[in-house]
């Protein structure tokens, strides 16, 4: 008998359902979809609007500039996929959430799938966020046009760590970078280019001085070009 | 005579043009793409590969796992796709870049259009990055199958400032945001919904005393869930 493997599995609540799979239908994403290594549903919601207008948003209470999408259009999309005992997490993708991070990444996957809100600039209304526990992330200190592109950068990082999706040997090098330092630099053939050589080292076949020469090298990139990590992982360090 | 629209244009080198524009080509910056607000090229990365085999990686100088892009393969690809006088920024997405941040979005909008290289989590060859100036950026701290979702990631927040994309009302609201907080919470109609009622301030009337209470909740707000932005925003204060 073959191994049972329960597919990660990702629920989508969008205004543009049709954006989806997108580019996670192709390359490892994809390959990983078609062998059922994880699972894509989308509801529209706008089939969860009621009355002649079918609204799902509405002017911001108190005065303001944009749309707010409705409390109870947005609680009826999320009961509706949300079966009995569904344990998983509800996320809404907006730029006030918490950063994503690759530990977060990491506990995604562990929890066996989302249930992925896209969110509008403008905003949710609060009291559905509240009532239905939703956990704000946000992808980055930047403001997209929906929430469409944040979800599937969240479902492109969880996915490639499924087991199956990469072989062993990459999955190996993920932990290297969560060291908390940036990446070393990368060199390949040609072994002269443009009149530039590889550093001597990364042919010297000395195994231990490559590694301490990447370890200096990650060190120094990321003082300069990461301060903030530099810190956290300095301190960690003592 | 009408207003001449200069464009703003993106050129993309990727192992996967296939993707593009993917979910740019609806809603906002698909609408925009159409009205030629700005434009999208995309080059194959393995049409600048030579030899029999064609192959535009091949494994890391000094051993490990995972395969790096040659330089001579990407060099000639950012040569073919920069014609002379070429300002724009040449971007390569990556985790060990300095982060998107919407001050950046903003410049790169400035700049009027970027070409991007779309990596892989192996790397580039160092060289080349250096011999041909390419700005590194990372769009968050989690690590993605590729380079693509980056770009698009890159390409939205840009499109949607550009002019014509969004209505005045809307592009304003943003500015408040960039106010170095997290936005306030949102509510709209039903005024009572599931036996919640809306906070009575924002019914009051009070537009000074609305002011007050939002600016209260996006810094408490940024306090809880941002205490990195929270600090900027207190030191910009005094």
């Amino acid at each position: 008998m073959s191994e049972t493997i329960v597919p990660w599995k990702a629920t989508i609540m969008s205004l543009y359902p049709d954006m989806f799979p997108g580019p996670l239908g192709t390359s490892l994403a994809g390959r990983a979809l078609e062998k059922g290594l994880w699972s894509l549903d989308t509801v529209h919601i706008r089939d969860f609007a009621q009355g002649k207008h079918r609204n799902v948003d509405d002017t911001p209470s108190g005065g303001g500039a944009g749309m707010v999408l409705r409390p109870d259009v947005i609680g009826a999309a999320i009961d509706h996929v949300t079966e009995v005992g569904d344990m998983r997490p509800r996320i809404l993708l907006s730029p006030r959430g918490k950063p994503l991070t690759q530990e977060k990444v990491r506990s995604l996957k562990e929890a066996g799938g989302a249930i992925l809100l896209c969110g509008r600039f403008e905003g949710v209304d609060q009291r559905v966020i509240d009532s239905r526990q939703l956990e704000e992330i946000s992808i980055g200190d930047y403001i997209l046009s929906g929430g469409e592109l944040g979800a599937m950068v969240l479902m492109d990082a969880v996915v490639r760590l499924l087991p199956g999706v990469m072989g062993k040997v990459e999955s190996g090098e993920d932990e290297s970078f969560e060291s908390g330092l940036l990446e070393y630099p990368h060199y390949t053939r040609p072994t002269l280019w443009e009149g530039q050589e590889i550093p001597e080292i990364l042919t010297s076949g000395h195994h231990g001085k490559i590694a301490k020469w990447r370890k200096e090298q990650s060190i120094e990139l990321t003082r300069l070009r990461r301060p903030d990590l530099y810190e956290i992982w300095k301190d960690g360090q003592t």
